[in-house]
């Protein structure tokens, strides 16, 4: 099938039209329309090659919703016309005990990322969703419940189980501590699904500015960390901190905050982190942690998970035209929280 | 009561014989006659003042073993002539929640050390074991099981215990998966209680030079970490992973070794540690703790435990006199494993 998307040529060129083809249809293939793109911070670090491993011409975009328009003889969990999400993962082995446990994240093997990874069969490196079409097999699409606005549901499938799946694996629930550092895609969605799962959640930042905006995503409390009193107050009191900062920082002035036995989880920092102090790890049994996405049948129970509770992310629509202007405000973190992609209302 | 120990008098100041006064017996008072003293790389830090916070003179010890000599009118657990121990905590406030649940070392008001730290009623800083005497209240006094040797048993009350808890709280069991790093006095311990606990234990040093006595300690298998290969082939093994090193290292080549959820825990690095790469934490959700001794029930327990399957540290006899040349030994790691001194054969 033919298609066009949006890929860059180089690390210095914009986003631009491009023609290419999707895989005629495997058995077990469920071929997209592609309806609305979520734009990740991963996207710009791809198409800028900050990480080093990109191939040119690439195709960002792995928060996907759209409508099956052809299916494989084969599969059987979708119908032409349903409404189906795509997220950061389009294939794995299958056959590792990570896989089999639904932690496809964790493949031995390793998984088959969206766009910018060799495609397990061909070799062909996968195109992701800035474009009209995507061709995925059927055990990596997601059901889009019924309920959930099509529109907004985009950046669940990066930033919503991103953020889910560590307060699932910390186990989160009603009475839980939790804090959320960084208020940006991840940090929002962190916020709403936190509250969501019945926690108390507060919000650290290193200024009162963004206070009023944490208050309206649900948090319950607000903490400067400049402030030296504000922050001794606040020892010992999480179970969980979830750090959504997605550049290098420090973490050392955080880990007093947790309970003994607490765990600070990064979702946001690739990389080296700063030099941490190990005493306030010591002092009380705590820990540093990082998680990565989560397993296919983990999403879809985000995904109905949000729907049931009526949960969606705050999203700025615009079209694949203004993709690189949204790039460039995306680097000053101008964006509340994230912009998704309307490819219906895109003429290219 | 009067008594003799061995102190320095400041940071550039050998240990020498010093006479002082253990306080007056309170009813719940146990007073001690020490008999055995082991020398922990924390009495070092302390005399030189490595960590900032030494109050001169300063007699240090906290792994003690000895036999009680009085006792005060309320005391119920121990009579005179039972064989006792104590070891980093003399005291704690008893009273807020990590204090009712047995981890004193976590006391919200911080626990009183064994030596260097102010005592709760009198604000006098505390005196350990490297002394005639010690005096502590009965509840921060552990009970040598008859089987133990009263002799190699001092090791236990701070490198037993720093190693036992982390293996406790990280659940290791029959058939677990764990590899010591470091093989001084916390690491030889480590290895002789994960193998009684029914571990598979792996060392891992830098390079073969302590492969026969990783093996003659226990341990199942020897892995040397600048061997690129073996590393590699060793990646997803582990569930837990001491790391035992009690200076600034690196602990990013460790962690892939880890399985998904494993655990590298801290018991020797104390301060900065040098810069993580987050990369190997988020691609198997790996964690990075530290832990701290282990609270007064726990140290029972392990005490029991040594005593049930046999399990010694491999120590060193000295005489007090011997201490300045025993510290020069203990800074160049020329110990196997542990020194102690041997009271009644000290003449001060």
């Amino acid at each position: 099938m033919k298609t066009i998307g949006y890929a860059a040529q180089s690390a210095l060129s914009p986003l631009a039209p491009y023609e290419y083809t999707c895989r005629e249809l495997r058995e077990d293939d469920v071929a997209i329309e592609i309806l609305y793109s979520g734009v990740c911070h991963s996207d710009l670090h791809t198409v800028k090659n900050d990480w080093g491993w990109t191939v040119y011409p690439t195709v960002p975009g792995h928060e996907i919703v759209g409508r099956v328009v052809d299916i494989g003889a084969s599969v059987t969990q979708f119908r032409i016309g349903d409404n189906v999400a795509v997220g950061c993962m389009v294939d794995s082995c299958q056959t590792c005990s990570h896989c089999h446990s639904g932690e496809e994240q964790f493949c031995e093997q390793g998984f088959t990322q969206t766009y910018n990874s060799a495609e397990r069969h061909s070799g062909e490196i996968t195109k992701g969703g800035y474009a009209r079409h995507i061709v995925v097999r059927q055990e990596f699409v997601l059901q889009i419940p019924p309920s959930l606005d099509l529109a907004r549901a985009a950046p669940l499938l990066c930033a919503g189980i991103t953020t889910y799946s560590p307060l699932r694996t910390w186990q989160v629930g009603p009475g839980s501590r939790v804090a959320v550092i960084g208020m940006g895609g991840l940090g929002h969605m962190a916020i709403k699904l936190a509250v969501a799962m019945g926690a108390h959640v507060t919000v650290i930042s290193r200024t009162a500015d963004k206070r009023a905006d944490a208050m309206q995503l649900g948090a319950n409390e607000f903490l400067i960390s400049s402030e030296t009193e504000s922050m001794q107050q606040a020892a010992n009191r999480f179970e969980l901190i979830l750090d959504t900062i997605p550049v290098k920082h420090d973490v050392t002035p955080y880990m007093p905050l947790l309970k003994v036995d607490g765990t600070l989880t990064l979702v946001g920092q690739v990389g080296p982190m700063a030099e941490v102090n190990t005493v306030p790890m010591i002092m009380g049994r705590r820990r540093i942690a990082a998680s990565l996405i989560g397993g296919i049948a983990e999403t879809q129970e985000m995904l109905d998970f949000c729907a049931r509770m009526n949960i969606l992310p705050e999203v700025e629509m615009i079209t694949m035209e203004q993709i690189n202007d949204a790039f460039e405000r995306l680097e000053k973190s101008d964006v509340h929280y994230r912009f998704v992609i309307d490819m219906q209302a895109s003429r290219f």
